[in-house]
Formats: structure tokens, sequence, C-alpha cells
């Protein structure tokens, strides 16, 4: 089994509730060694661990409120006794190494925001995705849905964040960051764009300049940085437009859908097993809510991967220096 | 030959100049039956014409200016003798048709909007593209990258724009119209689709709600109506992500991309031939800067095709009455 704080998972998140979760839960621990305790309704989620028999493998912590998946993330942040609410509060105290959810994206964010705090100096926190590109690399997209309107100083930190992300965890020494706008040429996009690529061009990065939709998954850069309404709409895109023309390709008799599956799966948000919530004093993943039980064991192993390491590291001096 | 006013094309807009603008008007004519008058330098244009013996079929208005791709729209505009310019005055005083450039998107809408002029009560105009979608079927996705920052207002503007486009284009009795936005529950979405939601309630329209992404491709709504900078980020999203999807079969050895080129195209810029500028007085059609001679003729065409019809019909009363 791996050292370190356990991850703690949300057992109420989802579509699917405990069922899913805690079979998720009992497979991170089980298959992929990673020390995981569940928080939630204490007899629901006792029952379904004991119909995996790991009633004494997985401790539960008691979450009496459940935040539904409809619920806006202001109002999600206000129910102290959520199992978003206690779980983010065990990662804050250090009972745990990271929080891993699969409610709505919204109330996740709200509650990590007021539970665990922002890392010193960040603005407002960015979700960041993993898209595997086309020459068989990675380009991280953030912010894919975190901060709907940002100003154009946190679309600068957040490609700082995403910098810190593809260091901590792909590896990239020294990232090339590019802005998604439309126009490669400087100055042509919105007015959020237009002043974000001033602010992005003074920063101490690796600055490309403007990308445009089709640089996405052709591997341009290594951080796709925009703002959360934006990344969100393109991350969507980018699942559904996968889907479709792979679906046409199998209509038209060119290939079998089961042939077609391993291009699939590499967009399919069930494989991705989630969004890395960058930013705060804490590691906190974002699975999709349809999540089956194997895409939250994902979802926990990169939680447990991502917990220790800091991609906000910087911010505080970067932000104070340079970002208005 | 189709009767009826000229179609008029900006013969030195487009990446590769006279070249392919002069050749897709001798195809346009000569394969279509479109008439076709170009625009631009006399003795260039005429050069090119005289290489596809063409010279006494095609007429040829002379415009000293030509509008480099780099230059932003409102320096664009205030080129009076711009084939830009020239073009759409034709168009304006009822000499042409319908306007097809290859030129900057921003320099064709800066000088059409000037050229041309606005429908009454039409506050900006939108680019409408046409999407294959999954079930064999098309949905516009308006603005495609007309204006970048639109108000709430606009964007309800918008969703009349693409419905009278659908209605007039696609044959859509009543097409259904949604609003791209993050989460499909109302109310989600960042502050402008939150505004444009409560606006599109109050339309007479049919309007779904909000859609996401996954639902670009996926033939949810008839008109995907969206502001221009998120429009045409989508737009080059799908384009790239379908070439990369493909590749991705291809590369793994499943199919060969010449097996896979009847989806491609579908996505291809060079394939819908131009996107349709509507909220204008008269007919524009924008077509890619990288057009080859086949792609200016279909914009030809599909210019052709649209002109005399009003998908602007009913602005005015609309907006005078709901729209703030």
């Amino acid at each position: 089994m791996t050292a370190g704080a356990p991850v703690v998972l949300d057992a109420m998140g989802g579509d699917h509730g405990p069922a899913e979760t805690v079979a998720g839960a009992v497979a991170a621990r089980r298959a992929h060694g990673v020390p995981v305790v569940l928080v939630g309704a204490r007899d629901e989620v006792g029952r379904e661990l004991r119909r995996h028999g790991a009633a004494r493998e997985i401790a539960v912590v008691h979450a009496e409120d459940t935040v539904p998946m409809s619920e806006r993330g202001a109002a999600a942040a206000s129910r102290p006794a959520s199992s978003l609410a206690v779980g983010c509060e065990l990662v804050d105290r250090g009972a745990g190494g990271a929080f891993v959810s699969a409610g709505s994206t919204g109330a996740v964010v709200a509650s990590a925001v007021r539970g665990i705090g922002r890392s010193g100096g960040v603005l407002r926190p960015a979700l960041a995705v993993a898209l595997p590109t086309l020459p068989g690399g990675t380009s991280v997209l953030v912010d894919a849905g975190a901060t709907a309107d940002p100003s154009p100083a946190m679309v600068a930190q957040f490609a700082l964040l995403g910098a810190g992300y593809a260091r901590a965890v792909l590896g990239r020494a020294d990232p090339v960051v590019g802005l998604l706008s439309i126009g490669s040429e400087p100055g042509k996009g919105n007015r959020l764009t237009q002043r974000a690529a001033e602010l992005l061009g003074a920063l101490p990065l690796r600055f490309h300049g403007n990308i445009e939709g089709h640089d996405v998954l052709a591997g341009t850069v290594d951080v796709i940085v925009t703002d959360g309404f934006t990344g969100n709409v393109v991350l969507k895109t980018v699942e559904g437009c996968v889907r479709t023309a792979l679906a046409m390709v199998a209509r038209a008799g060119i290939a079998s859908p089961e042939r077609l599956a391993e291009v699939a799966c590499l967009y399919d948000p069930e494989t991705h097993g989630g969004a890395a919530l960058l930013g705060l004093r804490g590691t906190v993943v974002v699975a999709h809510g349809l999540s089956p039980a194997a895409t939250i064991a994902r979802a926990c192993v990169v939680a447990h991967t991502l917990a220790g390491r800091d991609p906000a590291g910087g911010i505080e001096a970067a932000a104070g220096e340079r970002v208005p």
C-alpha cells in the first residue's frame, strides 16, 4: 500500500451516488493501493461497503447532509454538514491528503474554496484537464470550468497555475503557454483575451502568444489558457466532437465501433479520471458526475499522485510583483 | 445560366490572391452557372482571366487598393478604394446580388457594415456556419466570429438571425434555438449567457434553453447561438478535433486516410464554402482565407442562393418590441 495521508472521497457525489463511489473506493484501495477515507451518510455508505466485504478496510466519516447535483455553488458552500464540507475540512486539517468528488463542479469549487482556501496570492481557482494531442503528447487545458467570468489578471494566473501543473504532473521543465483566442496575431480576440495577452507577455513564462481552436488537440503548446466558460465549452465540444466523428466513421461502414474504441476512450470523460482544481492550499480532484466505479478509482489515483505537489508554488511572488 | 444580379467576388482576398479567386470565379460561372463580377487590381485580375481564356466572359471592376490579411477591421473599413469597399458598394447600389470575399473576417465584416449597412433594428451582424450533425442533419452556429464582445441583447438578436437563416436556407419551419453555455440547467453560465437566456425566453422563438459543448454536433437544436468569440473558438475546435480524431484512427492502422476522407471533408473549412454574414441589407459570404478555387466557387454558389432571401426579416419589429 502507498504511504501518506489517505485520499478523502465524497461518497455522496455524482449521479450514481454511493453505489459507484464506494465501489470506486474499494477498487482504488485494492487494485491501486491508494488509501481512501469515505465521507457521507454513515448507514448508506456502510451498507455499500459491506456489499464489497470492505467495512473493516475503509473508514467512513459521517456527514449528515448531501448537496444535490442541481445546487448552485454558493448555496452548496453554505451547508456545513454536507459531505463536501466535511471532506474539505479533513483535507484542511491534514487528516486527508487530497479530496475527490464527483459532485457538480460549481458546488465542489465553492466548497473547496471555503473549506480548504486559496493558496496565497491566488485570486480564483482553475480546473486543469489533460488532453491527449495528435503528436502523442498531452496539453493541459486551464481553466476548464471553475471560474466562468475571470478578470484578465485571473486568466494570467491560470497560466501560472497551468504551467505549474505541467511541470509537476507532466514533467515539462519549461512549459510553453498559449492563450486561446480568435486569430493568432497579437491584438486579436475579445476584450478579456486582449488584456490577458498583455499581462501574459510580462510574466516569467514561455508565452507562445494567441492560439486558436484548431490548436487545442494539435500539441501546439503545453498549456492552453482560457477563461472557465470558454474552457468548459471547448472541453465538452472536444468530447462530443470525437464521439460524433467516430460515430460517422462507424456509420459509413469504414470501421467498427469496437475497433474505434481505442481512440474514443482517449477523450471519454470517464477515462481521464477527473480535473485537478488548481490554486488551493490542498489537492482537489473533480470527477465527472456520471463517473462509474473505475473512473472514481482513477480519480483517487490522480489525487494521490498530485497530493503534496504544489502547482501553485511561486504564484504569490509572481502575482504580487507582476499581476495587477 | 442562372438569372439575377451577379455575385461580386473580391479578387484580392484570401491567402492565395487572384490566382485562386479568379479560378474560382471561372469555375462558379462555367460549372455552376453563377454570374460573377470580379473586383480588384485590373491588370493582375485581367492577366489571370486571360490564363483561363475568360477575359470576355467575366467583367472586372477596378479597385486600386487591397486590404492586407493582417489588417484590423476598423482600419480596413477606412480604405474607400479597396476591393472590399468597392465590392460592397456594388452590392449596396444593386449592381451585385451578393458579395463574396476570402479576406480576413474582421476586415470583411467592418467593410460590409460600412458599405452595405445593417438591416433596420440589427445591433451587430453575426456569422452563420452550417455544421453537419450526427443524425445526418445540420445545425447552424451563430455567431461564428463577427462580433467578439456582444451584449446580451445582441446575442438574443443573433438567435433571431440564426432562426431566420434556418428557415430561409435549411427549410426549417419552426427552428429550435439553444444557447451555448456551461451546464444545461437554467441560470448556469457566465454573466453574458445568464442575461441572454432571460432575453431569449421572452422572444418569439422556440427556445430550448442552455445547451453544452457536447450538443454542438449532436443535432440537439437547429440553431446554436453564442457570442462571436466562443463561436469562433468552437468552430475551429470542431475542425481541428475532427482532423485529430481521424488522424489518430489512421495512425492506429484502423482505417486509411483515403477511406476516412468522406468524414473529414464534412468538417473541412474548404468544403462548406463560407459563412454567411447575417443582419446586413445585402448578402455577404466570408470564405476561408486558405480557400482554393473550388471553395471560392462554392462560396459564390452559396451567395447566389442566399441573395434575395432575407434571414433578418422581422428583426426590426422583434428588436423594437422585445430586446432592450
